[in-house]
C-alpha cells in the first residue's frame, strides 16, 4: 500500500513536472508570438509571400561563383537558375571554364556584392503594390524627387567630407549618364542660333560617353571637339563658351584631375563618381559648380541607374531639371526608394563599414597587380602614390577602380591585341581618346574575374622571363 | 480517507487534462511553425525586417484620403506621415479643405490604386540588397533588359489582343517618354547634314510632350512642325522624310486615330499607351511598325517610369537601343523587377480582374460626367459611342481617360479660365495645339479628385439654369 502510494505520488510529481515544462514551452511560444522577431512586433500578412519568395530564391546555391535573382530565367517552371560569373558554368556555377577569357572590360562594380550579402537584413526593401503610383512626390512640392533621399545625400556628403552641398541644388538622374548630357544641355543654352555649336572638351584619356552622347544626340547647340588642352588659348580670349568635362578621379587612370580651361567662358562639369573613399584619398571637400555622383560607384549598384548632380547656379539647375523632366520624367520611384535604403545603410555605419570593405578589397587588388607587374619590363601601370585621406584620417594606399596599363615594347602598339592573345579582355586606349598602346583593366568586378585576370597576367609576365632567359640561337 | 483519495484522484485527472491541453497547444505551435504560412514553408530571416517595415508603414491610417510611403517624410523621427489626396489635410487626411480647387490637371493614374491595395499580397516585391548590381543581364546576352519581362510583355499583348508582337523587337525605356524621342531619333537618322531637319508632326489636339521634347533637345536632325494634315500633299510627292506621331486612343480626346500621312517617306510612331481595355474597346490587334506602351497607363504605375516599344524594323530597333543605352544605360533594374511583378498579376487574372476594375471605374465616371453635362448648353463633351471589344467579347460603354470639354458660349474663349473661376483646374486646349475653347479634364485620378470635380461641375451647370430662369429686369 505504501509502495503503491509512493509510486502514485512519484507519477504525480512527474506529471506536475511535465505539465510545468509544457506550460513553460507554451509561455515561450506566446512570448515569441507577441514580442518576438526583435522589434518587429507586427505579425506579417500581405508582405510575407514576397519576403518568402525573395529568401527562397536567394537560398539557391550557386557555389559562390554566381547568384540567383527574383527575375532570373526560369527553366524548370519553378525557380530561377543561377547566373554565373564569367568563366563559370553548370547549373550551380561550380564548373570552371578553363579557356574562357579573363574579363576586365566593363566597370560592373561587383566588388561590393559580398558587402551587401553580409548586410542582407538592413539593405532589403519591400515595395508594396501601390507604392508611389503617381508622377510626383505629393509632400515635396509635387517634385519628381524624394525629399528624404535628397536629405540623406546631403548628410552623406557631409559625413564623408567629399563635396560641399550647402547652398547648392541637388538633382537626380538616371545614373550620372543622364546628368552628363543634362549638364551639357544646360551650359550650351546661351548659344546663339547663328553661331557655331558650343565645343565640348575633355582631357585625354577621357570616359568615352562624353563624346558618344554628344555625337549621338546630334544637337545643334553643342559638339564634341576632343582634347581640352588644345583650346587653352581660346578660353579667356574670346566669347566662345567652352564646356569641359573633368573626371576626378579620372576614368581610366584615377588621377585627381582639375579643369584645364580657365576664364569666364570656360564651364566645367566635374564628374565626381569615383570621388569616394574606396577609390581614392579624399584630400578635401570638392566645391565645384557642377558635380556629378552616382550610386553605381558609391554602393556598387550600377543596375539601379541612380545618380545626382550638385549644382551651384539656380538657372543651370532649372535647365537641367527641365531636361530630365522632358527626357524621362525623373528617375523611377523604385530606384529612388532603393537608393534611400542603401544610402541609409552607408549612413548607419558612418561610412566606415562599406568604405573600409571597398578600400580593403581594391587596395589588395592593386597591391597584387602591382607586384605581378613589378618584374615586367613589357607592361607598366599608372603611378599613384600614398596620400592622406581626410575621411580615414590616415595616409592610405592606392586603390583605383581601373588599371591604366601601358605596353612598353615598341612593337606592342596594339596593347589590346597583346592582352587578347593572352586571353585577357581589356578596353582599348583608343576608346578613351588615347593611344592603343594603353588598355584599361577593370579592377572593380567580382573576385573571380580579378583572380583570373591576375593569373593570366602572371602567366604573361612569366613568359617575358622565359623569352629574356632564352639562349640566343 | 476515501474523500482524500477522491480529491487526490480528481486533482490528478485535472492535472492530466491541463497537461494534455498544454501539450496539444504546443503541438499546434510546432505545426504552425513548420507547416504554417500557407505554402511559404521558409522561416523568414533577413527579409523579415523589410517586410515588417513595409507593413507597419502601410498600417498607418490616412482615413481613406491618403496613404503613407516607406520613403515618406518623417516628422516625429518615427514613422512617415500621411500624404493626402488634394483637398484633404490633417495628420490623418481626415480634414476636408472646402475652398480647395478640384484638380483635374495631370494624368496621375490613381484610379487603379485601390486595385493594388486589394491585391497587396500578389503585387508586393522584396528587393534584396545585392539584386542586379551589374549593368547587364548576364543570362540575356548581356542585354540591359530582363528577358523574363520581355516574355511576359509578349504574353500580355497576346492575351489582351491589343498588339501583334510576333516577329517584332521589344525595347524598354523610361516610360513611353524616353521612347518617344528614341523613335524620333531613329527615324531621322537618314537625314543628310546639308538638308533641313526632318519635320515631326502630329494631329491636333496632340500630347504636348511631342513638341516639347523636340524643342528642348534642339537636334539638328529633326524639328517639330505642328499639324500633320498641313503636310498631306508633301508626304508622297518628294523625298522629305516626315515623322508623324499618332496617338491612339488619342490624348486628350480618346479617338482611335490613324496616321494622316501616307506614302514611302511618311513614318508613323504610334503612341498606344491608352490602348488597353480600361480606356477603350479593343476592335483589333494593332500592327504598326513602331508602337509605344507604358506601365503607367496599363497598371497605373506612372512613378515606375517603365515603358516599351514594339518595333518591326531591325535597324530602327538598333538605333533606338543605341539611343537608350547612351542616354540612360537602360531602365533601372528595380523598375524592371517591379514591372515584371505587376504584369504577372495582370496575367494571373487573365487580365479580367484589373481591366474590369479599371473599366468599371472609368465608365462610371464617364456616365456621371455625361449625365451632369447633359443638361448644359454651356459645356459639351467629345462624342464616344459604344463599341464592340474583342477583349471583353461584348459591346462596351465609353470609359476614356480624359474628358475633352468645349465651352460653347461665344464669349467663353478661355475655357480654362471659366473653369478656374469655378474652382476647377483642367489643362488648357492650347497645350494640345488646339483652341483654348477646349480644356482637358483628367478622369483617371483618385476617386476623391473625381468626386470633387463632379460636384463643382454640377454647381456650374446649376448656375446655368439659374441664369436661364432669372427674370429679365
Amino acid at each position: 500500500m505504501a509502495d503503491k502510494k509512493e509510486i502514485s505520488s512519484k507519477y504525480t510529481v512527474l506529471l506536475v513536472r511535465i505539465c510545468l515544462c509544457s506550460i513553460f514551452v507554451n509561455i515561450l511560444f506566446v512570448v515569441r508570438e507577441y514580442y518576438g522577431g526583435e522589434d518587429y512586433e507586427l505579425q506579417l500578412s500581405w508582405s510575407r509571400k514576397a519576403a518568402a519568395e525573395a529568401e527562397s530564391v536567394a537560398a539557391i546555391s550557386c557555389s559562390g561563383h554566381g547568384r540567383t535573382y527574383l527575375d532570373g530565367t526560369i527553366l524548370d517552371g519553378e525557380k530561377p537558375v543561377c547566373e554565373c560569373n564569367p568563366c563559370y558554368g553548370g547549373l550551380d556555377c561550380s564548373h570552371f571554364l578553363p579557356d574562357c577569357p579573363a574579363d576586365a572590360d566593363s566597370g560592373d562594380p561587383y566588388f561590393l556584392e559580398p558587402f551587401w550579402m553580409q548586410n542582407a537584413e538592413s539593405s532589403a526593401v519591400l515595395v508594396a503594390g501601390w507604392h508611389r503610383m503617381g508622377y510626383r512626390y505629393i509632400n515635396n512640392n509635387q517634385s519628381l524627387m524624394s525629399k528624404e533621399l535628397e536629405n540623406q545625400i546631403r548628410k552623406l556628403h557631409g559625413m564623408v567630407g567629399n563635396a560641399v552641398t550647402s547652398g547648392k541644388y541637388i538633382l537626380f538622374g538616371a545614373g550620372s549618364t543622364q546628368l552628363l548630357n543634362a549638364a551639357v544641355h544646360a551650359l550650351s543654352l546661351h548659344h546663339n542660333a547663328s553661331s557655331p555649336p558650343t565645343p565640348v572638351l575633355a582631357s585625354i584619356p577621357f570616359y568615352t560617353l562624353y563624346k558618344q552622347q554628344t555625337d549621338v544626340f546630334g544637337s545643334s547647340n553643342f559638339k564634341f571637339e576632343g582634347d581640352a588642352s588644345l583650346w587653352m588659348n581660346n578660353s579667356d580670349s574670346n566669347n566662345t563658351n567652352l564646356i569641359e568635362f573633368v573626371t576626378s578621379p579620372n576614368n581610366p587612370d584615377g588621377k585627381l584631375n582639375k579643369a584645364v580651361l580657365q576664364g569666364p567662358n570656360a564651364k566645367a562639369i566635374y564628374d565626381r563618381v569615383y570621388y569616394w573613399p574606396h577609390f581614392t584619398a579624399i584630400p578635401a571637400s570638392a566645391d565645384e559648380d557642377i558635380m556629378l555622383f552616382s550610386i553605381s560607384k558609391l554602393t556598387g549598384h550600377a543596375g539601379a541607374r541612380f545618380g545626382w548632380a550638385v549644382i551651384k547656379d539656380e538657372t543651370i539647375y532649372q535647365r537641367m531639371t527641365m531636361y530630365i523632366g522632358v527626357n524621362t520624367m525623373g528617375v523611377p520611384r523604385e530606384a529612388q526608394l532603393r537608393a534611400l535604403k542603401l544610402i541609409n545603410v552607408v549612413l548607419q555605419g558612418r561610412g566606415r563599414e562599406i568604405f573600409e570593405f571597398g578600400y580593403k578589397t581594391l587596395s589588395n587588388r592593386w597591391e597584387n597587380l602591382s607586384q605581378t607587374l613589378s618584374v615586367s619590363t613589357r607592361f607598366s601601370l599608372q603611378k599613384i602614390g600614398d596620400q592622406y585621406c581626410r575621411f580615414f584620417h590616415k595616409v592610405r594606399k592606392p586603390s583605383p577602380a581601373y588599371a591604366w596599363l601601358r605596353c612598353e615594347r615598341e612593337e606592342d602598339k596594339d596593347c589590346y591585341a597583346v592582352l587578347k592573345a593572352a586571353n585577357i579582355i581589356g578596353r582599348r586606349g583608343g576608346v578613351f581618346g588615347a593611344e592603343d598602346r594603353y588598355v584599361r583593366l577593370s579592377l572593380l568586378r567580382s573576385q573571380d574575374d580579378f583572380d583570373l585576370l591576375l593569373h593570366r597576367l602572371n602567366q604573361l609576365v612569366l613568359e617575358e622571363d622565359k623569352i629574356k632567359t632564352m639562349p640566343i640561337m
